[in-house]
Order: structure tokens, then C-alpha cells, then sequence
């Protein structure tokens, strides 16, 4: 069997930055020809980032997608990388571009693959499945392609496939397997959750299986607002056989000999697609195909095989403490911030959120603000100086009761109001030093705390970016420990000080608080969270699954009353099926109650 | 011509408030058949309440909408009701309701309608065609219906559509005519824009004529959230005629005697549907018909026939006003608040705020806070006091210098840190009244300084509702006018003080600061505005329609820029094609400028 020299290019784009994307596809175009490869591959919306969301309804925006790609193609070319073919996504559509693809399905938007070859855009797939769950929206966005493109190179027919194409059953890999494909390419841009890497390969598994050819997954890296892309690309034989894996939350060019059937001589003229339908998509065995010749059969490579390796797997709290580093990272860097400012309290959330923060950063860039009031133990100040002392990072110390009494002087206030007074005078120092010397303001709440409303509204939800958004407080300890026994395992010093892991969490906003005043035991409140919250379990299922009825009642009605609370706070790297995001839309005014009628 | 006396119920339910809904249903529904009404009808989603969102992912809350139409129609029947059909909007699905409609099409949530008679759910609609632009996004939450429901009420074919169904050219419509319908009952949730009713008319007519009959159009009435239902529900016959209309924004059951042909006798078998596609909706003039027969001709029914009247329309102005009114007066009371608190600076913003909430909640409930600094004039004291000895409202006054002070001799701030200092001080004393008192306060800032983002972040935006988030400056001004000359009109006084409308707007952060230092002349600004953000038109397009392109640049990288600070703003009543709520979602991270790359 002929060989195929691939390169999978596992990068990290920035959404609307055509002009850097291409800079990144040019050069690693390079490196990947530079290796011999045959054939390279950049991830979906390569080109205009993703998700672009409602820059999509921006004609201007599509028009300038259109003609980057076109730039692009011209550049390789120049560059004299043309004869190699490099697929690229991008946004495309069908004639001039629709204000609103609802209303007009024939020319709107598309979620497009090109390959680029000689200078110009060869071939052109339009995504097929469009997912419209959780954090998607592509139904909003885009109109779905009914046509399967299989392209010719070095003689081998390679099938093209976009992201949900692989999560739906039928559609393009069926459509695969009638057109006797060697390889399906398959691009994403597929956010990282929790245990979603073994979902996923099961998932490669089996389409490979089903289109009877090597399946070739490539998937993005990197942050994006509330998403971090985790790559973990990976080659998969129709036997199931993983050939190459890539790393999980770091760039990759994987280069990999692939070697693989022939097509069909002469090729077979295209098949006309189906007939659209009025409006909506078509099932899968319906799809037309297209065929595109690229390249004739090439002299056998020369020297040893390459081979794209099989790069370690993290574990769990490696995973995910890889994913706040890099979303965190991304966020700040993206939005053109180089520092980034928070309350550091000594306890452990803002501890943890150091920890992330030196690590995304450098302790140069970051900022931590010890705010002690009156309420504040002796511990809170000195194990916010030893975590500055373990790291490098810069602290400060503002006191805050000069400015608490201050408006206590004017105002008589008490219980809840007096609390919260204290944490959103801190608000406003962590606003004005972000405004005075510009590094983003970080805020601290972990899910737990956010999922019942445990914190203040303009106090400590000031801010940016939440590190912590989508991490329960039970996996919050988790990763402190994980973290300082990965710097012991490394020679270094554990970061976070062992009294900020072990002390029993306290909000210090009255004398002698704790949050097991408030709130349950953190390991009974996440355990009802994860099932209310993710797996919008209902009450009578709590109950059912064993929780006190009275503490599920308790729980859920929190939840249900902090909801506009949560959608009051800063973004955060998501982690879990649902997070507190985009894939969480609640009505704000909404009297359905679990628990039984609102009370008056 | 036998006559069908038609009740159509333009009511406010509230989301989530089943038991509360139910209520609304029975005592309209015993209103309407006491006037002798033969078919009550009751908005879309009437018993849920509209849109409820990720609601629609609960099961225990998909169970509860099941249980609570059974129960509905059992206490109709068992209150003397039952032998009237009474049309209710609900949520239902098809078997077990799956997590993810996406997934399982066929056993997904439905946005369904019910024919309630003699005790149970004699016929139920599922809406065919789903609306996924602007603020909708019923791909994500129902499955559509495939078949066109007739009901023979009195020997006349009635058939049954829910709202997009209208919006959409094929489907329902088309399969009413096919039936031989003398009527079609059209229920929706359609959300108040500007000059929306005028195109809502002309479709209405449309309709009927393609369907061949009288189209019976409901709208709900009443604020949720972001969202308000504008009511001016009306009738149409099948030659345009507009037989009665409904107030705009007000409730209203309409009672009106309608001559209609009696269906063909015997009633045919019903038509099976078309099989269901894989994947996605269907045409509509695949559409199957089921009948169903509710009751036989019925005698004449005595006395004088009833005219459902023909409500006077509103102008522009008006209809802006109580749409803010409304929306405000029910996120208040539906969110369980009865007072209102905002800063009261003698400006216009907050003056014409000040005017809307009296005129929603009553000058007893409403709190303005006057806070001024060493930079306030005194005619912004003056002008504050004025509004409040005018409307009723209560005033209070708080100087912000000795806490601003206070920061200032622990931090060194200037420029637009000190500026921003002054507008946080002011944010952290209203939410400490909210907190001790209760009020929900609200934030004053227009569409357009927060589209440029002209406004404070935890400052002036502080707040749980914003009625002006949709309304730019222009028309800030035109209200203002608009309110006191209805004022003089009605021979009240003008709640409104003149030199609020008349001095140049400034925001009070340093000696002598006006808006014009920052910001394009407001009328300038609002014309940009509304074609970029509105009309989501170009750079080029702006231009070309006569901008001055510096102007233009300038304001579209500040739009650009402020996205971020309009996310993190209060929810507000939406009036124009585009807010900054739920219909506008744009990456934060993103680097893509109308005006070329983005400087470092």
C-alpha cells in the first residue's frame, strides 16, 4: 500500500484574527513540508477561531473570511508550499451571505473545510451535522452542507468531516464507507470536559469502524472565553488500532506515516447531491458525494517511517489543572492583558487560584491583595505572605476598615448588608488597581459557592475571569494537593501553604464565621450539586439516590434563588457538562420551584 | 352561517408559576363562557409561562407542565366549565422526555397546544415550525410537530397553529387550507419590537388568505425578563378585513361573535402524518391532518351579537413608554420585589427612569438616591429634589466625598480610576440599601453610552434592571417630552423637570465634564449605532451611507471594545430589533475589528 506522510497540526488560534490564524497555518505549513508531510491539517474555523458566535450575522466578518482564505491559498502558493495540500477551516457561504440563515437556508453561513492546493481553494466541505445543545448554538448559525467531499492525494481518496459530523449517527461516514474512502479527516473544535477524552476515542473507534477506512481526528487547542480546546488528536485504523496520539493541552504537530489503499482508476464522476429538502436537514444516507482529484500516486518516501507517537496521558487532576492553566493563560493573553490582580484571603480558593495564576503567568505577572478587615484572623494574613513567599508573586495589603466605616458613618447598616459592605469595598480596590495599572481583576468563588449563592454580588464576584467558575470546592482541595505533591515529586516547593489547605473554610465577614454556618458539609453539597446542577436530576431523584430530603430541599431551593446571581459573575474555564456559561440559559424572573411553591 | 362566539384570553402568565397560571386560566375561562363564549383561548405556553428555557432540560419540570394541563382540565370540568373547549398553551413530549432533544428527536420537548373538554386533553398541537434567530432558540428545546390538528367546535373546522408557525412561509397554513378550515387559531409569545405590529398585521393577513379562512390571532401581554408581550391580539378574515383588535400592553379578553362555514359532514378520517425524516423538520405541505371532533352545530345563539371592539392604537412614542412600564413593573413583582432604588443625579437618564418607575409601581415605591461629589453641580441637586416634589417619590441624599476620601488616602488614583472611584462608591451605597431595606435597584445607563461603553463597571451599572438598556439617547429625550406633554394633556404636572431635558448631559466625575468630551453628538451617535449594532451593517456600509469614516471608526472600535462591560450589565426591556441581551452573543475574546487589526 501507498504511504501518506500527515500532519495533523494541533494549534491554538485566536477567534477573528485572520490575519495571525493564517500566520499560523503558513508557518506550520512549513514545518510540516519541511518533514516531508504530504498532506496537512489545521483544525475547524482554523481560520476565524471558534466559536465566532454572532460575528457570524456580520457580513463584513464573512466577507472577510472569504477573502482570507483566498490569501491564504495565494501564499502557500508563494511560499512554495502550493503542491502540498493543507485543509483549513473556515467560514464560508453559499453567494452573498444572509443577515439571518433562519430565514433564508439557501445562502446562509457555512462551517467550512478547504484544501488548499496550487494557489487556489481545490475543495470545499460544508459541515453536515450542526450541534445545537449545550454550548452550541450552530443551528443559530450556520445552514448544514448535504454533501460528503472526498478529495484524491498522492492517489488515495481522503474523505472530509467537521466535528459534530462524528457525534451524530449517519451522515458523512456513512456516506464514507458507499464512497470507498482510504481516510476520513475529521477537524474540531471539541471542548475539553471531564472524562470527555475516553468518550471521544470510543466515538473515533467506532466511526472508523463504520466508514471502514483510518480515521484521522484532529482536534484545536487552547482557550477561548469560557471553553479551553484540549487537542488529544489521534489516528485510528477501522480495526480500532490507535496509531498516534497527541498531547492533551499543549500545541502538537504530529507527522505520521499513514499507509493506505489506492482509490478507484479511473475516479468515479461525482455523484449529483440530493435534492434539498424545504427547509432543515437531510439524514446522512441521502448525502450526495462530491469528488475532487488533487494529486496522482507518489514515488514511495524515502528513509524510515515516521511515526507520530503516543504522548502521555494525564491523570484526572493533571487534566483539569491543565485546563484552568491554559484557559486562564489564553484568557489573559487573548484579551491583551499581561497581569492579572485578585483578593488573596489565605484561604483556599484564592490560594489555589495563585497557584494557577503563577503557573498560567510567571509570579511577575501576578498580583495578590491581602484585604484584611477587623472580622480577619491572624492566620488569613500570614498565609497569604507564605504563599506570596513560596511563589514570587506580588502581594499588597490594603486594610479596609478605614473605608467600611467610612460608610458606616453615613449609613446604618447590619447582618447581611454590613457583610457585604466589607467584600465589595474590596471590589472597589481590586477595580481601582486594575484601572490605575490595568492587570485583569480575577474572582475567586468556587461552583460550589456560586451554584447556592454563597458570596457577594459586586463584592467578590468583581471581576474578569474566574479561574475556579466550574470547580466544585471538594475538587478545589483536591487540586491543592495534587499540585503540591506534583512540585514535591518535581523538587520543588509546593506552592500552596498546608494550614490554606487544612483550615476549615470561612467567608471572615463576621467574628468567628465558618461556611458550615451557612451551608452543608462540602462533601453532601457537591454530591447533590453534581446531580441537580449537571444531571438536572430532580428532587424525588435525590431523595431516590439517598440525600436527606430536608438538606435536597434546602440545597435546591439555594440553587434555584442564586441563579441570577451566577449569571451577575465573570466567565470561567469550563470543566463539567454544565458549567455556569453559555450552556446554562435559566429564565431570571421563573417561580418553579423543586421544592413546591415559592414562599411570599 | 352558524356563529361561534370566541373568546380570546390576552393575559400575563408568569413563568414557571403553574398553580398561579392554572388559576389565571379558570377564572378567565369562567369569565369568558359567562359571557357566553363557546371556545376560550389562552396564550402559547400559557401554563408554563414563555420562554422557560433550559427549563425545558428538567424533567421533574416537563413532568409538572403534563401533570398540571390533566389537572387543569379536570377542574375546568369539575367548576362547570368542561362542556366549553377551552385551547391552553403548555409544554408536553412525546413519551419520556430525553435530556437532550438533540439527540433523541423523537422523544424530545414539545411547545404544544391543548384543546381542554369534559375533563381531559380532547386534542393537542405541537408548533411545526421553530424560530432559532434573535432571541429564540426552540431548536435547542423542542422537537416539531408534524401534523396540522383540526378541531370541530360547533360543526366548524377550527385548525390550530402556534406562533412561528405563522412566521414561516409552508407548513400549518397550507395544510389548513388542504383541510377546508373556516378557522385558525393562531397563539403566541411574540416579543414587542418598535413598529413590530405593523408587519405582524400584514402577515396575519397574509396567512388567512393562504389558508382560506379567518385567522384568530392571541398574543400574550406582560414582562419576563428581557422580553415583553405586547397583546394587540386581533381577527382577520380570509379577505384582510380586520374584523376586532386588542389593546397594545394591556390585558384584555377579547368576546367576539364570528360567522363561519360548518365543516363538512360526516368529519373525514383523519389523514395519517407523512413519515418522519431522520433527522430535522419537514416541508409543510407534507403535512399530515388529524381532526378531531369536539362538538356538533349548536342553536343560534340568542340576542344582539357580540363585537370584540377595535382598540385604539398607539403611537410610537406610547407604545415605547408602556412597553418600559410594563417590563419594569413585572420584573419587579413577578421577581417577589416591591421597591425600586437608583441613583438620582438630576440627569436625564435617571429622571426619565425615576418617571417610569412611578408610572409602573407607584411614587410610594420608588427610593432616588441623590449622591453627590465636590464634582456634582448644584442644579443636579436642585433638578433631583424638583423630580421628586413632582412624582411623589422618596429622596435621599448621601455625599460621597468622605468615602471616597477614605479610598483615596490608601490608594493613589487619578484619571479614570478616580473617576471610576466616585461612580463605585455610589454602586456600593445603593446595594447596601437594597440589602438592609430590600428595594431592587436599578442602573439608568441608555443603549448608547453603554454600546460605547460610556459608564462604569460595579459602578453606575450596578443594578438588577436597566429600563433604558434599549433605548438610545435620542429617544431618552423624545420620551422625556413625550411623558410631560401627555402629562399637560391629561392636566397633570409634568413629572419631569425642564432643565433635566434641556442642559448637556454630563457624567459628574470631574470639574466641568461633559459627555461631548468623549463621546460624537448623540444624534450622530445614534444613527451609527443604529446600523452597526441594529443592522449589523459594516464599516464600508456606514461610510457609503454618508458617516464621516473617522466618526465612523471611532465609534465602531469603541462598540467593538465594550462588549465586555455590556455582558456584564442588568438585564433591561428590550424594544429594538438588537439588544445586548439574549439576541446579541459575541465572543469576548476576539481580535477581529471593523477597523483593521487592533492595535497592541
Amino acid at each position: 500500500m501507498p504511504t501518506l506522510r500527515i500532519a495533523l497540526a494541533q494549534v491554538n488560534p485566536t477567534v477573528g484574527d485572520l490575519t495571525g490564524n493564517s500566520g499560523i497555518v503558513r508557518s506550520t505549513a512549513r514545518a510540516a513540508v519541511d518533514a516531508g508531510a504530504r498532506l496537512v491539517v489545521f483544525p475547524e474555523m482554523m481560520l476565524t477561531g471558534y466559536p465566532v458566535e454572532d460575528l457570524v450575522f456580520r457580513q463584513s466578518f464573512l466577507a472577510a473570511s472569504r477573502a482570507a482564505i483566498e490569501r491564504l491559498a495565494a501564499d502557500l502558493d508563494a511560499g512554495g508550499l502550493g503542491d502540498t495540500p493543507v485543509a483549513v477551516g473556515y467560514l464560508d457561504a453559499d453567494g452573498p451571505p444572509a443577515v439571518n440563515a433562519a430565514t433564508d437556508p439557501s445562502a446562509g453561513p457555512r462551517n467550512a473545510l478547504a484544501v488548499l492546493h496550487r494557489g487556489r481553494v481545490a475543495a470545499r466541505y460544508f459541515k453536515h451535522h450542526l450541534p445545537n445543545y449545550g454550548v452550541f448554538d450552530e443551528n443559530r448559525y450556520f445552514v448544514p452542507g448535504d454533501t460528503l467531499v472526498v478529495v484524491r492525494i498522492d492517489g488515495i481518496d481522503v474523505g472530509l468531516t467537521i466535528c459534530e459530523d462524528m457525534w451524530q449517527t449517519g451522515g458523512p461516514f456513512v456516506a464514507a464507507r458507499r464512497a470507498g474512502v482510504g481516510l476520513v479527516l475529521t477537524v474540531n473544535g471539541s471542548p475539553f470536559e471531564l472524562h470527555k477524552d475516553d468518550t471521544r476515542l470510543a466515538l473515533v473507534r467506532r466511526r472508523a469502524a463504520e466508514a471502514g477506512a483510518t480515521v484521522a481526528y484532529l482536534n484545536m487547542v487552547g482557550g477561548q472565553d469560557e471553553l479551553v480546546f484540549d487537542g488529544d488528536s489521534v489516528i485510528v485504523t477501522a480495526a480500532g488500532e490507535v496509531l498516534a496520539r497527541s498531547p492533551q493541552m499543549a500545541e502538537h504537530l504530529m507527522i505520521h506515516d499513514l499507509d493506505l489503499p489506492l482509490g478507484l482508476l479511473p475516479p468515479p464522476p461525482s455523484e449529483p447531491p440530493a435534492p434539498r429538502p424545504a427547509t432543515g436537514e437531510m439524514g446522512g444516507d441521502e448525502m450526495g458525494i462530491r469528488r475532487v482529484h488533487i494529486s496522482d500516486p507518489h514515488p514511495a518516501l524515502p528513509g524510515v517511517p515516521v511515526h507520530g507517537g503516543h504522548a502521555a496521558r494525564l491523570s484526572d487532576e493533571a487534566e483539569v489543572w491543565q485546563a484552568l492553566v491554559l484557559g486562564l493563560r489564553d484568557y489573559v493573553r487573548k484579551n491583551g492583558f499581561d497581569k492579572v490582580a485578585f483578593g488573596l484571603s489565605g484561604g483556599i480558593d484564592s490560594s489555589v487560584v495563585a497557584a494557577i495564576a503563577v503557573d498560567a503567568l510567571g509570579p511577575a505577572d501576578v498580583i495578590g491583595v491581602s484585604m484584611p478587615s477587623r472580622n480577619s484572623s491572624a492566620h488569613s494574613r500570614e498565609d497569604a505572605a507564605e504563599m506570596a513567599k513560596r511563589t514570587g508573586l506580588e502581594l499588597r495589603v490594603h486594610e479596609i476598615q478605614p473605608m467600611v466605616d467610612s460608610f458606616l458613618a453615613t449609613m446604618s447598616l447590619s447582618g447581611l448588608a454590613l457583610e457585604n459592605l466589607q467584600a465589595r469595598v474590596r471590589g472597589v480596590i481590586l477595580m481601582s488597581i486594575s484601572n490605575q495599572e490595568g492587570p485583569l481583576v480575577l474572582t475567586t468563588g468556587n461552583k460550589s459557592e456560586l451554584s447556592v449563592g454563597y458570596s457577594t454580588l459586586y463584592g467578590d464576584s468583581v471581576g474578569g475571569f474566574n479561574p475556579l467558575k466550574d470547580v466544585p470546592k471538594t475538587l478545589v482541595w483536591k487540586l491543592a494537593r495534587w499540585r503540591n505533591d506534583e512540585a514535591l515529586r518535581t523538587g520543588e516547593e509546593p506552592p500552596i501553604p498546608e494550614n490554606s489547605i487544612s483550615k476549615p473554610p470561612s467567608a471572615e465577614l463576621r467574628p468567628g464565621q465558618l461556611d458550615t454556618d451557612s451551608l452543608p458539609d462540602y462533601d453532601e453539597l457537591d454530591a447533590i450539586l453534581l446531580s441537580y446542577v449537571d444531571g438536572d436530576k430532580g428532587r424525588a431523584d435525590l431523595v431516590a439516590a439517598g440525600h436527606d430530603p430536608e438538606l435536597v430541599d434546602r440545597v435546591v431551593r439555594l440553587v434555584d434563588l442564586a441563579e441570577y446571581k451566577r449569571r451577575q459573575s465573570a466567565p470561567g474555564t469550563k470543566i463539567s457538562i454544565k458549567a455556569f456559561g453559555r450552556d446554562r440559559r435559566l429564565p431570571i424572573t421563573n417561580r418553579w420551584r423543586e421544592t413546591g411553591p415559592p414562599g411570599v
